[in-house]
């Protein structure tokens, strides 16, 4: 009474495992995806067909046999990396960080810019300049890109192109997705940049090849993606790993969502630069040098890193616990702090101390993931948009 | 290239969600069952044939027509209840629940009894004599009965049989399902009894028909199961949905599992019932008079139990903001507690508060599920594996 082999009411997105697969590893032969995948042969086959017709993918030179005596050539795949180009945006409280890359995700032009203007509009306006002269750094890119990605804190309905809420832009049921096609005349693709990053990391980074895996997010902001059974998560209502919200700090402190004790209102690099510099009374001291006085164990600022990175681990290990992923991937935006051996030690002690049985033993992976990084992210949305269409 | 009808690489028991649907609807036509589980009307007579072939499927004499001039009858589907029974046993700290149920998991026995020995071993012996006294009720039970179902809270890998840790009854590392298949002789499956609660939801209760729901169980522990894309979700090291050991309190009160702040320690019965009887000095007093001193706003009683919820609600918003369920149903063990309106209120303000954007829009559903509930639940986990044979 197996169903093992059962027709399947929910669709998985076949077609993309095998091009991701291609992206990561190729050039690869159809064997060795159907093996990697758990897909058949014939369905690799199938579903390659399309993407070889499109031009996206190309068979190379190299061949192989698929077997003593089968005689049928299975040349390895990979992907025509200039057949299309894709822009990503990432948008922040503060700046545009825009990227341009082709079809294996590779980045051909990278702007960054300040926002001077926050509202929808004016954001639009600085977002469609940007994105015109991305494409424009040479002619080929705007010949062969028509697909934008945008990649936007707080709950996106990617769907439906709304952002919902973005608490760092104070904005409410901004029908973005619209606004920026009218404004670009391109295809565009919103999604929650944390959930854009986790497609990232499933893509080329961290999670490729994991199932079940987790993304935690420090910087400004702190945020979590879920990738379950190869698929993003993406929660009955568009909002899922919001782990920036989670109350590991009992009643305090008050955090800008309306929730209390969160610990993004306890470990952002904000909340963290602010308790740095009150605590040494240097007004001006940024970030990464907050970083470099923890790490050489000044007695003022370690503590404070130290408290951070408990909450973080407490986070962690109520995602470990609820979830269970496999891998979970740290990526901070700062360099320093992804470097930052005492402050991993400490994230990890406080997850093992608060993660239950087995959820303390998800492997733990810090990562740098800079700006650019989310953007180039962001451009993969657009490409995983384009695939579906 | 979209690849919406493509092979799938993971596996999703289709069989059991055909079961699971004529258990919850039946009698249920083919073409009824095709339409509310998106199956092609091909696939379910499919997977139909070998449930009939066992004969734990039947068609009613009640024929209908599959449509106009198709000439093909298509009899209703019913689940032939005798056709077998499944034993479920809730394993507790202090008690062994057990029910023997049949095919259409209708209860048809039931036992409870203290537990006098708590090692793995003596509780194997009682849990052995409590199985023998269910299928002895009547002569068919124990012929048509070989499954048997055990819930257990705690770190419990069903795949294995193994119960990794189990707080409550300080177990680790013990090989549950063949020392329970040794004692019985019959065919065992262990779950952890959240997880198992779960299903039962989802095959008959509150989550049925819901593909992404939340269950949060309270009571001695505080727990929670996840329905994913109809799926139980199990975590890549099988522990997924600890809700109870989320530090929504910051860094107390210290839990039992090692961890600071959990809500298990904060809004179990038993800690609220410890409360209470410290404030009141009324040092014999049950959970249940608990409950209606706070019901009837006991100006000593009502603030604790409001703290209690607080915590919850926060428990829960995390479980929203880091999966977003469509529903969220929250089972109390305690009739009174299940039935206190204020108590509901309070959870839901908590959640409402903490929950970031959308996460706040699921929708909460309070049940009552006494320990016979997860004894049946239980026994639905041992129907289940029967039908994955
Ligand atoms: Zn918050
Ligand atoms: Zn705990």
């Amino acid at each position: 009474m197996s169903a093992a082999s059962s027709p399947e009411p929910v669709s998985i997105p076949a077609s993309e495992r095998v091009f991701s697969l291609i992206l990561a590893e190729g050039p690869i032969s159809r064997v060795a995806i159907a093996r990697r995948t758990g897909l058949s042969q014939a369905a690799v086959t199938k579903l390659a067909k399309p993407l070889l017709a499109a031009g996206y993918l190309e068979e190379t030179a190299d061949r192989e046999r698929t077997g003593p005596g089968a005689g049928r050539p299975a040349s390895p795949l990979q992907i025509r990396a200039e057949r299309e180009f894709f822009v990503g945006i990432k948008l922040t409280e503060y700046h545009l960080i825009g990227v341009l890359a082709d079809l294996r995700a590779d980045v051909r032009a990278r702007l960054t810019r300040d926002l001077s203007r926050r509202d929808p509009a004016g954001t639009v306006t600085q977002l469609a300049a940007m994105v015109d002269w991305l494409r424009r750094a040479e002619p080929r890119f705007h010949e062969r890109s028509s697909s934008l990605g945008v990649a936007v804190s707080g709950d996106v309905d990617r769907r439906r192109g709304l952002v919902g809420y973005s608490p760092f832009l104070d904005w409410h049921d901004v029908p973005l997705a619209a606004m920026i096609g009218e404004a670009t005349g391109m295809t565009v693709t919103i999604e929650n940049d944390v959930k854009a990053l986790t497609v990232g990391e499933q893509w080329y980074g961290a999670g490729a090849g994991v199932a079940d895996f987790a993304v935690v997010t420090l910087g400004q902001g702190i945020g979590s993606g879920l990738v379950l059974g190869n698929r993003l998560h993406s929660g009955a209502y568009g909002v899922a790993g919001e782990l920036g919200h989670t109350p590991v700090g009992g009643d305090e402190p008050p955090c800008r969502c309306g929730g209390r004790g969160c610990v993004e209102a306890i470990a952002s690099s904000e909340v963290i630069t602010a308790e740095v510099r009150r605590a040494t009374g240097s007004t001006s001291l940024g970030f990464p040098n907050a970083v470099r006085l923890a790490e050489s164990d000044d007695p003022v600022v370690k503590p404070i890193f130290d408290r951070a990175a408990a909450a973080v681990g407490r986070a962690i290990a109520t995602l470990a616990n609820l979830t269970g992923p496999e891998r979970i991937v740290v990526a901070a935006d700062n360099r320093d702090l992804a470097g930052y051996r005492g402050f991993h030690d400490e994230v990890r002690r406080s997850y093992t101390q608060q993660a239950f049985g087995s959820a303390g033993h998800s492997d733990l992976v810090f990562v740098h993931r800079p700006l650019d990084a989310w953007a180039r992210a962001a451009a993969v949305i657009a490409l995983q948009a384009r695939l579906a269409r």
